[in-house]
């Protein structure tokens, strides 16, 4: 059976989506294109099949140009595929799917621009907080990742056997950070990195989910006073989205603090945890239903849940947040509770004397769903902070909890001992930099944005004699002196054209035959709309073409 | 039987080095760290076992912190444990084999330094000629590599099969730029990517050869007029090399010339491809072992290899191996010779006008391993060019054959078709990161480099009165501006240690509480050696900081 085909043209792109198998096939040779006999509706494009976005087309999975179609196609089930067999691959496959995997994607143009800057900017600001930059390989061996993320393990991307040591993808920054920590007896650190990670979820393309992404990590490491690395880390946060032009709530919660108020609703020790992960999908479904999760999957008595909704559902300020749970005889008096309080004490006044207290919340809904927290948890939504007074308002109600998370951290003190003898505390921040990035991708699309300047010189020749090997030594002095240039590359030219092919590019440099005689060439600002069409730029000596080219463009 | 350790105690650096078995067990659990009975000797450390580097550390493949000994070391043969057996994790393995994978590294501190500093120049260079960066995934659809690396396919690198597409990592960059030109039908396009790329090779990590390493890419895409974007990709070498200050040849040759003088010399058209293999070991092996390869191992009769030893020994420039090649009438009448030397001609011209012939070499022995080059091709040598007239010198005799090349390229002009149904001729660049690296960091330390200014400010507190919140408050403005500064964390600091924080460090900012309550701190300049350490400083309005500060900076 042949697959059912949907095209797409538009422009030099065709993107043909094709009905692929929900598992595809082990196909014993990579010169067919096979498909089940029975596609699975999932993998169908669910929203408009004419869009040509990328997201769009791969959400469905696949943007598969058409292969030649003369290539013989052939129906395999995937069960009877001999996983065993040896296959000699043909040396040159006449088709394959012409696709990235799944949940991924290529970056160009403006996306990775946009990029960059994005990078540039976390750069900057870690460098300028004394941050040392570490990158870890692609893959960690197997053992290092196992037991880190729990249930959430599943999703752990492994290589295969092929011989030697077994290894899986890298599943975030902090447990390669702590692996290293630990191999080279690191004390104290503050270390950033920028790199992919991967996880092989549902990926859910538009909102920026993908299963190779990117994260954005900072962190310290060391023994220091309480609370101020913390601090710093959250003042790092605010320098990020104000240089990003974004406006951020940080969500604060303490794990010993929640810990207590589950503690003093009744909650039995062994079901913190769990009762911590049904908290944590506060900001994902209503209470009702986090309710009906932690009473009929996870057996808590329903008072106790009661308890704890009256608890969770609080948040304010600092200041607020401490009165309130200082207020309640039952809170203020276990120990947990006490020494969160202690910490968020400290928290408030750092926070003040850097100015940035108003940026935070206090919310005794945030749980966070990794286990290796210890103390003080954030995550930032984009969205501004409340006035203050309105502490009382159910979460569910927070439109912005639909948007989700756009960083996320806290601090695991823990993690670090788990792989040598010496623990080392540390606190750090992840920033989803692929989520980050679809919001400004979004703001730069409405302000249509201009082409960013690529180039600062176009070298052209007028005249019947297209002069190339003249273009290219002036502008090898060009590329040789930094500048950003580029000719036409053909022997022969033409003047429309030439200009056409330096649109957007600020200067023009243009040789004539005469004036290379006499060792001149024309340097013009170009782009200056009509009527300086007619302008022919100043004469310049060819040997002064960079420091001539360097005067205008300061 | 436990493993033979050697430690290594140096600083706060743990580094044992166990006998791990060649082939790492499949272990039921990562509790147990295991150990064959029979150790492969050449796990063991060759060098000298007490060297602390990195470099000798990876060679042995391990580089081990020591886990608890209390944890039980149970031996396990590999062949007899249960592969298919389901296993629990521990939800938190009391110990681990501490180290990355064979053939990896972690990049941290000076080396890290030294990586951007490479990254930047190229990103620089790159950008100068008008490219455009481009970004992958790490993994391919496994079809997409499939038949694209002749024997050397045997090292990528492949995902497990946990139900989904089957993948593999990239193992170069050229693969995924032609699956992307073909996926988007861009017809013309100068791309750059600076990425990783995986092989499954033997690690040699003293010469910069890993299995994960990076390469970094500049191709022009395009139909364009004959030897032009070649040129320009010559150019990139001489401008990227010359920023690094790095000597180099660029050793060309012509596949159409190359193979040209295999059939002259009379070689089968079908054994071409396998003896232009063997003759690519030639700056790896002498002449006498080519030549028993091509008559012993591929049946050439031995008069046919010894005219093509004469021939492929051979180098000068350009003009003198044209000349060369005119003067015999054989392989003058060939066809594939006179395409190659109309190539070669126009590029004579061209890399005169841009003034760098002088950095190249015809060399008639260069022959490039991969399949796909249709023309051009080069590799990169760290060897100033030898002066003219040495032309007959016999390839093996000359030193710079034994360093191995730090940059290599060519022309595909089919690569594209394997992919779409239209061809896209291709020519680029590849630059070995890696090995670059290991040359600059060599050099580095040969100047016993000062260490790089990585903070601008140091904010301090004098007195008793550690002024903690205010130094929070200064070092915020002075981050809020993208600067670069640091405080101790401490509650309770001392003028001592924090002038000691601060060595390197340009500025400092003094706090005392009198001159605090006045709106005023001190702004000192640092590090003048011991006649200004009584220098006080300037007092100026706290208000003031930023700007007082960036004076002093510029």
């Amino acid at each position: 059976m042949l697959p059912a085909l949907i095209a797409v043209t538009r422009g030099h792109e065709r993107t043909v989506i094709a009905r692929a198998s929900r598992r595809p096939i082990r196909s014993p040779s990579s010169l067919l294109v096979s498909f089940t006999s029975t596609p699975s509706r999932r993998q169908f494009l669910s929203s408009n099949p004419t869009s040509s976005s990328p997201a769009a087309a791969m959400e469905a999975g696949s943007s598969t140009p058409l292969p030649a179609p003369a290539v013989a196609q052939e129906v395999t089930d995937a069960k009877m595929a001999p996983k065993e067999k040896e296959v000699k691959l043909p040396s040159r496959p006449a088709a394959v799917q012409l696709k990235v995997p799944k949940g991924t994607r290529d970056w160009s143009g403006a996306d990775m621009h946009v990029r960059e800057h994005l990078f540039k900017t976390m750069n900057d600001i870690f460098k300028s907080h004394g941050g040392t930059p570490l990158d870890t390989p692609v893959f960690e061996l197997k053992e290092i990742l196992a037991g880190k993320y729990g249930e959430d393990s599943r999703l752990i991307y492994d290589l295969e056997d092929q011989g030697g040591e077994l290894c899986s993808l890298r599943y975030d920054l902090t447990v390669p950070f702590a692996r290293w920590l630990a191999m080279t007896g690191t004390q104290q650190v503050k270390r950033y990195q920028i790199a992919k990670v991967y996880r092989r979820d549902q990926p859910a393309i538009a909102r920026g989910r993908f299963r190779e992404f990117h994260q954005c990590d900072f962190d310290i490491a060391g023994v220091y006073d309480a609370m101020i690395p913390d601090s710093e880390i959250l003042s790092i946060i605010v320098e990020v989205f104000e240089a990003l032009q974004l406006d951020i709530t940080i969500k604060l919660n303490h794990r010993k603090i929640l810990d207590g108020l589950f503690t003093v609703a009744g909650v039995p020790a062994e079901k913190i945890r769990p009762i911590s992960s049904a908290v944590d999908k506060l900001d994902k479904m209503p209470w009702a239903e986090v309710k009906k999760e932690m009473v009929e999957e996870k057996g808590l008595a329903e008072e106790v849940a009661d308890q704890i909704g009256v608890y969770v559902q609080n948040k304010g300020t600092i200041t607020e947040m401490i009165e309130y749970i200082q207020a309640d005889a039952k809170l203020s008096a276990d120990e947990n509770i006490q020494a969160g309080l202690k910490d968020m004490g400290l928290l408030a006044k750092y926070l003040k004397a850097m100015e940035i207290d108003t940026k935070v919340s206090f919310d005794l809904s945030l749980a966070r769903g990794l286990d290796y927290y210890t103390s003080l948890i954030f995550e930032v939504i984009n969205q501004p902070p409340k006035e203050t007074g309105d502490k009382k308002k159910s979460r569910k109600d927070d439109p912005a909890s639909q948007v989700g998370s756009i960083a996320a951290g806290g601090r695991y003190d823990n993690l670090v001992g788990m792989y040598g003898k010496k623990q080392i505390p540390c606190v750090g921040i992840s920033f989803g930099v692929d989520r980050i990035f679809t919001i400004l991708a979004a703001r730069n699309k409405k302000k249509e944005g201009a082409r960013p300047v690529e180039l600062d010189v176009y070298v052209m020749a007028a005249g019947s004699n297209s002069l190339l090997e003249e273009r290219m030594a002036i502008t090898r002095q060009l590329w040789k002196a930094g500048l950003r240039a580029e000719f036409q590359p053909k022997v022969k030219v033409k003047m429309a054209q030439q200009f056409k092919n330096a649109e957007g590019v600020p200067l023009g440099v243009i040789l004539g035959e005469d004036e290379w005689a006499k060792g001149q060439v024309r340097l013009k600002v170009l782009n200056q709309g009509k009527d300086a069409e007619k302008d022919d730029g100043k004469l310049v000596e060819k040997d002064n073409i960079v420091a001539e080219v360097k005067k205008l463009l300061v």
